[in-house]
């Protein structure tokens, strides 16, 4: 099966499945205290700027609960869009753990601009209103849109002057700043993000993201706040050797761009079957496509994939780090058969 | 390094590398909707019980607190031995997730029994006092005893005739196992437990365990517990599969026996050492050991462990599924050559 | 001063304040286990029906979100109105303790209906996403509206076909049930409410609302979610002896007609004013009002009330059971008198 | 009836009762943007000290839990007696509010020393481990017992040098100072308390207790914490009113000299009977009594009260603002007469 419906039905890049394999000697203390985890903080950093605190969690969701966490009370609010994993994947647990409402923004494309957050900041020391304190953006959004250095700078300047964080969940960060050409920390640090989700699992890891920190002063307490939130790894080792290898000769680069080549391989081919269009613009490695309705069920039967808008018959499509041309071929091949019938 | 601080400073069982690459292949679909989950689950069915219900998370922490999530209310208590993993280590997860209050009993050896639960079943009914619902055991005890399985089932009758659960911490359920010559299902659903903590991580997985339901009506939102939870891997055939090879040709059992063996291999070589006693009996894979307060940290200095009672100069040695003979013969003779200097 | 900010800025009724006085002799037990709660408890059954469970409460706030507690877990949803009370005025309190992610639904007068509620059911079973438990309306809602019972049974019967409950919060369901003529139980009771937040604090009384559960099996553990929740008051029967007033020669109803006739009143006074138009139909107690830009704020500092909608210069204002002629007279004068400036 | 059940089951004293009658005159801004909410808060700086910073509450639940949430975050624990009423009789509520794990200590009397509390230093830093961060004391305590300055500053001394908060539970701090004929501020901003609940509903009141913060920084965001944590009264008038009473020709002073007298006075008269004897000394206004054991039962149907040590036969007696020396002398009869049966 080779599967277009997300990013992680993919499963692990071999060089980081061999770095699994090299690490699994010998004994090391658990929970950190080891010299791959070390290591692998190193390389992360010499990426994100020698003063980022950076944390390994097991999953996305367990990285952008925790990292808000770190950056919020139960009476603050979070801004971000409607579309966000944060509000829509997350089974509510922002909510639920940190108890923060989530305030958001409908949007054409999934980013979140200063303009319509303006509005949020009326509520400012009034008891009866939750208290706005971060502002959370998706790199990649969830519409497979990607921002502009400039476009979170302006974010973050205006969350800033206000008193507020920016976090970003980075699920798909490394295939945003492979669109962009830009390094990862053009796209954190330097434009003024807080708090990073930073994804590995949907790049080629077997599981593992990080929890980075732009200001310690916010991550003094992450050891604890990861801990209770039951996301510490005993065998650490084994999440850090992954990123090992995902730093090691910009695999993690590597990687996005050939998925992001392959969405872009794949939307070609489809501009030449009138009966579909593409949706969005395809910025990074998914795309969203109107179907033919009849199509959607047939075609979900050979490769299963995510219906995003019924009522336009819009589907999601994910390319991976390990595509290939020849599934691309073989998927649309099947299109058109199923097209014909 | 090979050290005795604990079964999770050591790496990956070979089969279980082997497992995780062999499931390398292809596209599946993420969350566990795989064939490998499925294959993994019938394995675990097998060994538990058919109707048992069983769902794979990342850790202990997580197995633990999301298992008493779903038999609990914030307004329940929880019965535990003071020294459990979960009143101790767990950074108060317990009591931050569920709400619960857990009270505990101080015992000698780390065993529940009956008779000192009773006296919390005073407050039923009483609004002003929280009200127990689950009784927890630790399989193998924080202290390295064993429950026999009529001290379960006791436990488990008494929790039943007063509306309670017995949950099991089994994060070394199959040391038991294998200490008693028992089957997992004969500590577990033959003798009334309800919810069950199994743990992969000390006995050779990389990472997982696996939280198990002996009655589905217990289960029937885990799913949702489980995502809302943080503790719902994307590329689950990667938690399964190391599952999978655990239950093959019974694995856990000889990854459990060999460590088991080991020490009390360890134990004979100590006894022979005048200046070290055992300050508790070797029922499993820990020894709690009683030093010349001078020797402590000197030997944490070549081999890092844990100081389990500092007043008692008590500390705490594991052995693992890999330990050596050559292990033993070498962490002995340090012992020996720093008792002489 | 005499304000139409809300009508929590009046203070106690004379006949409520007189009971407080009566009960004020000897001792009783404490927590809601003496006759006066007693008494009160069956004067309210008298009204909802006798198999309804009351519990007193000290706020709305409390209300509210303790009664959602008893019917929901933290993976549910709760489906309100984007103006709801719930949504925006309890400083997220509804999420902080129950855990639970509000979805709401934009609407034109601040009631619910069912279509908009639908695209919510999507998700059933979808272990990512949310799950819908509770419908919560308010009646009278923010926006001045009040249900009719036939609008409420639709909504009750959409809810109890897909397994959701219908919460009311009725912070002025006597000003409801004054203005359609029926009675409390026909509001709620007999058209499927499940949960019913009764508020008495903006009808007369110092504080106190009242839980009820028109199905006994919602509430058989809320004392202990009452007294965890911080609503448990030790001088139980001085909450009591408030709805025991409330409830003698029907006071509830005639406190709620009094304060609808004034905002009757004050609409038609205003009615003569061309300067000034209803923003909305004025069907209990309050009144949305268009006011020229440049009268709100003298006329604040004169008499405090809150501006609903910035953009649109309209403020709301409300009238209470103490309210008087001379007050609405002298409002209007003051109004014409400034609009002369 | 006279109950020495608790001092809670008394009334309301008549100056209080005409204080709230005073200000039931006119609308005032609700929330405590009142005048008499100003004026109370005044006279409570006037004891306290001007750099105080009061908040109303409606009872002593909401005072502690919310006081310590002002000053933890969830992995942090609280330090405090085994008997408090925060570990025993708020049914969980600080756990399950708060996230912390209460740390708690055997005492004989009641009260806290710095020697016990030093083993839960030894966490320090250990993710594994709960970060104790409050130590709470009970004044007067469960066990009737009242702690001198000097304990109460030597107990802050331990906590500020460990980076700890001093919290107190004040339920009956006014006995206590009444006890010791020291002013409130004697006993808590001069001798190093941090956060105090101050209550008012056992001395006299109706409803009603205060947070009272000695450092500002810590209560900068309390009025959102009061509004989320549902203990925000909307006719905040009728709190503030209570407290203006209690705090005019100290009126607390005197309830709490009236109760601590009567019970020393019931000691006296218990003295006389040889079958009863004081379980411990009578410091504040509750008597610790043990009592035949066949007595009990009998003496609770006509006066009830609470068994505090079944095993002990022993009981717990507590006096009020308003108990007689008629109230004393008939239960002495009823004793007398019971004993002779």
């Amino acid at each position: 099966m080779r599967s277009f419906a997300s990013d992680n039905n993919s499963g692990v890049h071999p060089a980081v499945m061999e770095q699994l394999q090299r690490v699994n000697v010998d004994h090391v203390i658990g929970y950190g205290d080891d010299l791959y985890t070390e290591r692998a903080i190193a390389l992360l950093q010499k990426e994100f700027g020698a003063e980022s605190d950076i944390y390994f969690v097991f999953n996305g969701t367990g990285a952008n609960v925790l990292g808000l966490k770190a950056i919020t009370s139960s009476y603050h609010s979070i801004l971000c869009a409607e579309t966000a994993h944060l509000n829509v994947d997350e089974c509510g647990a922002p909510e639920q753990y940190n108890g923060c409402k989530l305030q958001t923004v409908a949007t054409e494309d999934g980013k979140l601009t200063v303009e319509p957050l303006k509005r949020f900041l009326h509520s400012e020391g009034f008891q009866h209103h939750v208290q706005p304190r971060v502002i959370s953006i998706s790199q990649v959004t969830e519409l497979g849109t990607v921002y502009k250095p400039a476009e979170i700078a302006e974010l973050a300047s205006f969350a800033h002057q206000h008193g507020l964080y920016l976090h970003m969940d980075g699920a798909r960060l490394a295939n945003a700043a492979a669109s962009l050409g830009l390094s990862l920390r053009e796209l954190t640090a330097d434009v003024g993000v807080d708090v990073l989700s930073f994804g590995g699992t949907k790049n080629g890891l077997m599981f593992g993201e990080a929890v980075i920190f732009f200001d310690k002063k916010l991550s003094s307490a992450f050891k604890f706040i990861r801990k209770q939130g039951m996301q510490l790894a005993s065998k650490m080792r084994f999440v850090a050797a992954q990123f090992e290898a995902l730093f090691t000769d910009q695999l993690w680069l590597k990687n996005a761009q050939h998925s992001n080549t392959m969405a872009q391989k794949l939307a070609l081919k489809i501009s030449e079957i009138p009966e579909i269009t593409l949706a969005r613009p395809v910025e990074a490695n998914s795309l969203y496509v109107i179907l033919p309705p009849q199509l959607i069920a047939p075609l979900q039967k050979e490769y299963f994939f995510y219906v995003w808008n019924e009522a336009q018959s819009e589907v999601r499509w994910i390319t991976s780090f390990d595509t290939t041309e020849e599934d691309l071929n073989r998927f649309v091949d099947t299109i058109k058969l199923q097209l014909k019938r």
